[in-house]
């Protein structure tokens, strides 16, 4: 599937701020925002908060993951097949909260393929954003792990991890793009992030913690 | 909370058959059979589809399986809370296919006394149905892993183990209710598990992949 | 097997002042205290240390930890019959740096027993020690967590966590003895502990990382 | 470091055939086969069994996996500085039976660069063998699953996986060279491997169950 950049991607993680009615009220101001801005605004909820989400806007969803495995008997466990008919449109996969191993990135990457999802495949260096690459995700998005929930955007400590990732990236896969992550939370490092080559951004304590979240998305998107 | 038994409860796992539509649907089985039989069924359904269930339906539904987390960054994991605003009243824990480390099913089990739900430890053999029980969870449910599957009944197959499961968890804890699971399918296999003293049963594919699972319930809660 | 009691564990764990020609050193110094004060010393080596060890002293040696397997493919993994090879009298189990499924605990320790090996399983507090008593190893280790590493004794800090553990798992198995753990460095520590109930103790870094490892192991049986 | 090719790689796994004695044996077989053929044989033993193996025999040695620490507090862990220091020359990473996360395998790689190890990457399709490439790894040992223990050789039954690879990695990486793995056994299949381009082997159960290991091996390196 082809997926509007740039593109603001929130994880909702497992907070209390960011589940439940919470989770709907968040998704409401992300597509709510998307209409005023015109940026392609998408959620990723927790897997039991994916129905309504999907049920009552009209933003991209994703899954915070999805497990290697068939269906079958996999109790307590994460079907791509059960979260699409759910309503998602692609995935976050391998993020710092929840690593994969290389073989089933791998597995997972080509499911969503087959099902015409799309996948962000979380990196926490240029050297793993270059092999997740090479893996044909439609994203790879780099999140040096020292700086996620920091407050320290990525996209201006350390512009050069940006910078590299886009230009190693390339040359192993043209059709992966680059997203930026970890610290992330104003329009200006948002702005840093898509000067720096990337095509945007994935965030979260910075957005679901703030006083008002929907203000905090529209001096995000400020600076596009 | 108080649960009333005899109870059936049918772990949904990861089956194309249990997911989404196909979930609702045997979600509405289970009621319907509850209704007529008067027999507590309850429904264990895929996180995805725990909100759509307890919506539409008035059965009990539990979560396959909870994460040891607290609200925050975690990534992909089934939130406790975010499980609870979804609707469920309990939850099983360690099931064969989702093993649990021995701190965490403790951390859960006190996580799930705290918020009033109640909690089913899976268990592979007499001395773990013992161990989970002095952590004082609501039911322990024994189901010996060769069995599960197999179409072979635990109550017909290895009678001494629930008897002996039912005997040596009362010793350490009254509380402690045992249900047994593994191969069963039949209202026989029910009734023996019943006589055996067990309190009810966990069941997976038995149904879930039957004909007719409806038909297939009637007849298991026909003998009890 | 019978183990002699008071006993002191030290667990190597991973520093690089506990591997190699280091935990070679660290066990001839337990072994030297422990025929000077007629204490029972015992050392748990990394893997690879623990043949040298076996070879080179004669106190009891424990692994760290043994992998729920049986011979065959398992590539990485601990072989409880490799390890027994190597020279292994007993193996700590589920360390808060290794904890274990529950399922999986009680599989290692009666493979321990069948071999004839004492096991040593470390538990987080009052109920995880009851239950992983249960299954009836030699030994429960009680190590709160937030104690671990911290330079404040279990035993003197939270005395009715040890003294908690001691009466509640003589209820559910006499033949299990209670160790404990978290923040031992000292004579006073350890007689603590022994007065409170406890046979023993595990200890790690404050013992290791001592300018002089040796004297820290005489001050700590000083007043036993 | 530089390692002679060809080279055949022996994965002892957690045999009791390759544990301890045996292991030795095994190793002392390995080096007469390299003696007599001048082809470069190397042993991957269990942690426990390399010391020995390293004190008694010339060969190059592998640790069959490391964990991704650092030295410190980490229970049951394989860490690299204590392998090294018991002998190793290089490590296998990403078994089929230990696969690693993507991010972990970039770290160890790393770390065996710093300490003059040489790394072998186990892979299970050309995909993640690229991917893996690209991490710098002297070598990627690609091993069809479904062929592992299976008798049935990946360079006869598979070919274009094992020049698929090859061709591919080297496209990413000139400096990371293929091994190939899974049901390799007898002469004639390390002659097809190394034909389609692979500059060794990765083997275990072919040889260690052999009747005759050194006999199996002679074979093994009869059409170099």
């Amino acid at each position: 599937m082809s997926i509007k950049t740039p593109i603001v991607i929130l994880n909702f993680k497992t907070y209390l701020e960011s589940s439940g009615e919470n989770a709907l009220k968040l998704a409401n101001a992300l597509e709510s925002v998307a209409l005023e801005s015109g940026i392609n605004m998408a959620a990723a909820p927790q897997s039991a908060d994916i129905y309504r989400i999907c049920q009552e806007t009209d933003i991209p969803v994703l899954a915070q993951h999805i497990d290697p495995i068939t269906p079958g008997g996999h109790t307590g466990s994460n079907l791509l097949e059960c979260l699409q008919e759910s309503g998602i449109n692609g995935t976050l996969l391998n993020h710092s909260e929840q690593r994969m191993k290389l073989a089933d990135i791998d597995e997972i990457i080509k499911a969503t393929q087959k099902n015409n999802l799309f996948s962000v495949v979380c990196t926490n260096n240029i050297e793993t954003s270059v092999a997740a690459a090479t893996l044909n995700p439609q994203f790879v998005a780099v999140e040096p792990p020292e700086l996620i929930g920091s407050g320290i955007p990525v996209s201006q400590a350390e512009p050069e991890i940006v910078e590299g990732t886009v230009a190693k990236v390339k040359k192993v896969n043209k059709k992966t793009k680059v997203l930026c992550g970890a610290g992330i939370s104003t329009g200006d490092d948002v702005k840093a992030a898509l000067d720096l080559g990337s095509v945007g951004v994935l965030l979260a304590s910075g957005i679901i913690l703030a006083d008002n979240p929907k203000e905090a998305l529209l001096d995000l998107v400020s600076k596009i």
